[in-house]
């Protein structure tokens, strides 16, 4: 058998790169993406303005064809309509890997069209590979990459860490960017691929690549279409018995592919199809936004459970029966506690806590009787997950004990343990410094709990394929 | 026929109140319901404590018995043990009207049921309204009644609105209501009503009240079971055709049923009937935690829709995908532009924006091109309501003018207008900003059009039962 190099393994793996387009003009995107390079590469950086003169330290050459150095992967940012002749231009020089992330092609009609095509042309005549066009590019921050040409003070970059994304839209990919970084520690991203219109490099060779890319711990993903759906599907039924997949496949209704049509000319399948698809690769599907950052905290910080069944501590009744709900939805069970631990608990608590599943320690709450509930609960071999549940205004509970506990007991990671902290000022300070541990807090029971019910997912598609939960580790 | 007063009217229309179990240590529940009475309540209050001594320059009488004028309300804070004896002097004195906020009856179980039963005996001797026991009992800000025991520094209170709240669960009213107070310029609360066991008072009761109060112009509601759940039907019915009617009916799941049993002895019916009820009551259900402050901002801001048909302006086609996803998922519909609308759309933007609904501005959109849309759009009588989606990391967006225009847009309130922030910093920046003046922002698209969806479903039900959405007003 070949093991083939995934196609995007020449875009990461660079030695040298070519800004074509680089702008003295600040915040350009060819003045940021030259910024980018000279700044972070670690490789050798060249950069390209037919004006010719000088941009941060480095000569700026007024070609490609100018620079004698070989050049691994060049970045064109100048308007569409010279972008074929620099296209031509690389070719020449002989530069096979090629991101072009200028927009005003297929996605803005017929003018765009017979633009692209002629860059589909010259891509053909010198076999190249292409990111985009009118896409963000490629963003490594352990490599020193960096295509995205917005400014930092415009989009903040998160640091580096165990996911990798892909995204056909880039507006997307840089709004989820920019919210990561301000995620907890914003220690998230190992690989960020936007491929634009994929006139080449699409959402398979995406996937290929992180698959592959042992940086890449889990994966997230944003679809409209697929350029190739059964070998997408193929290649992800690979890579998610070693890593989990998940992200949101949109252009789920009819309104929403009519949305997408004058947008990545995207056209919807039907979803129900999609729906199932998805599923049998192994693929998590995420509906909403909110729901995304929710799994990355929760698979970024948390080993995964062994089981479905999942304990309940909280201080609300009606905390307690809302997530009890959403543990329903999600598929899961409620743990059923064993003798031993139940008879602990009973003897711990005073008569009226309740003490089955969810553990319901009322207003009179202490930041001790979570600590105690944990501690119990933790070794019970019937519990798979641990969700905690916090209404902070209750008289006796102090805040900064309960902070600390819940900080103490989450370092243990044995088992997974999700925070919801619901209220005002004292829970979103707490969920403030908790988050910046990494760990991961909610705002509500139903998203605490939707986070165990994804890493369950997760477990039982494992283990209906045979692959023991244990061996897979996204957490550090 | 006979208008009969609601029963809850005698407790919001009180003129002197007694607090027994006033306590003089600081921050225990009969010192902070004694500390909010004599510091807000403009009426006559009175404490009492066996030990006698003076406590906020108010007097402590031994016995209720002592006090020598009428009383119209009692608030019961003593341990359950002595609550039926406290009960008991009430009814000597004659007083009516009591909440008691003490825990320790039926939801702990034998003990607990004996002493609930001893408190029935007494309030059917005496004819005596009872809140409670087990629960905050009651908040109106703008009436300066407040026997929620929790302090100010646990428990921060919203100030005078137009949303009036019942909940069968303290926690969850505790949570909310301190979630409230940090929502936007925290104006939010007319009349808060925690039942706990509902000895006596129950969800009709409050929900005939405040279907009543005139400065309740919006009703949010968070219950597990029904006392009378026909009774609560047929209120409801009413009430829907004048005031929004909205909120979480947990026990949805046999598990989440599990879990009430313990809390307030709540028998779960089958949830599908549940929800066909609460539809024909035009009681518009909210599943998660967040949708509820979400409504909270919508319906406490925005006019009803007429229709519903959105209009949706964004930067990112992506986010304009995944909120048409949504507008299919809350039964609206993407508005198509009038021929003029769409002419003038087409004259002022590049041709590279689509100008079809979802407006995409791309990534070069400017502050102002979201104005002149907002301009556009607005007068289209195609357009119900509008969502303004913007991903703010984009190049030439100044985000202090998007949000001058999306604030000044805001003001005009003819239509329904709502915004989703996506992003890290600048979007919290702006978000924070937008919020301070009660302008709904929402973290994702599909939390700004299902908020959309929620004040559509309400004009649909009016409609279908022939009021005018146009004479319903909930915001200022």
């Amino acid at each position: 058998m070949i093991i083939m190099t995934p196609r995007l393994e020449n875009f990461f793996s660079v030695k040298s790169i070519c800004v074509i387009g680089a702008s003295t003009t600040p915040n350009k995107p060819g003045n940021v993406v030259a910024y980018n390079f000279v700044n972070s590469f670690p490789g050798k950086t060249y950069l390209v303005n037919p004006r010719g003169g000088e941009l941060y330290g480095k000569k700026l050459f007024p070609s490609v064809l100018d620079v004698e150095d070989d050049i691994d992967v060049a970045c064109i940012i100048v308007p569409a309509k010279y972008a074929p002749q620099a296209l031509e231009q690389c070719g020449e020089k002989g530069i096979k890997n090629i991101i072009v992330t200028t927009g005003g092609f297929n996605e803005i009609g017929e003018e765009g069209i017979v633009l692209q095509n002629q860059m589909y042309e010259i891509m053909n005549k010198y076999d190249i590979n292409v990111i985009g066009p009118n896409c963000l590019g490629i963003y490594s921050p352990s490599l020193g990459i960096d295509t995205m040409f917005l400014p930092d003070s415009k989009l903040k970059r998160p640091k580096s860490g165990p996911v990798s994304i892909f995204t056909q839209s880039g507006a997307f990919g840089a709004a989820f960017i920019d919210q990561l970084s301000g995620l907890g520690s914003g220690q998230w991203v190992s690989k960020f691929i936007s491929y634009g219109n994929a006139s080449d490099i699409n959402e398979t060779d995406s996937l290929e690549y992180v698959g592959e890319d042992a940086e890449t711990k889990m994966i997230l993903i944003y679809l409209e279409d697929f350029k190739n759906g059964r070998k997408f599907m193929e290649t992800a039924r690979k890579v998610s018995l070693r890593k989990p997949i998940m992200g949101i496949k949109a252009n789920r209704t009819v309104t929403g592919a009519k949305a997408g049509a004058s947008h990545t000319a995207a056209l919807s399948s039907n979803d129900a199809i999609v729906d199932d698809l998805l599923n049998e690769a192994g693929i998590l599907r995420v509906i909403t936004w909110d729901q995304l950052a929710d799994c990355v905290l929760a698979f970024g910080t948390q080993p995964l459970p062994l089981g479905d069944r999942v304990a309940i501590i909280t201080d609300g009744g009606g905390a307690g029966v809302m997530a009890s709900d959403m543990v329903s939805d999600c598929n899961l069970q409620l743990a059923e506690f064993s003798p031993d631990i139940q008879k602990k608990l009973d003897e711990i608590f005073p008569i009226f806590y309740s003490t089955g599943n969810p553990i319901d320690l009322t207003g009179s709450a202490t930041a001790e009787d979570y600590r105690d509930a944990f501690d119990v609960v933790y070794n019970d071999s019937n519990v798979d997950s641990i969700v905690n549940l916090n209404i902070p205004c209750i008289p006796d509970l102090d805040i900064d004990d309960y902070v600390k506990y819940t900080r103490e007991f989450a370092l243990k990671k044995k088992k997974p343990f999700v925070t919801a902290l619901i209220g005002g000022e004292e829970g979103e300070k707490a969920t403030k410094n908790l988050l910046a541990e990494d760990i991961p807090v909610y705002p509500s029971p139903g998203r605490a709990v939707r986070a165990i019910g994804m890493l369950t997912d997760y477990t039982k598609y494992l283990i209906k394929h045979g692959v023991d939960p244990k061996t897979i580790h996204v957490e550090e």
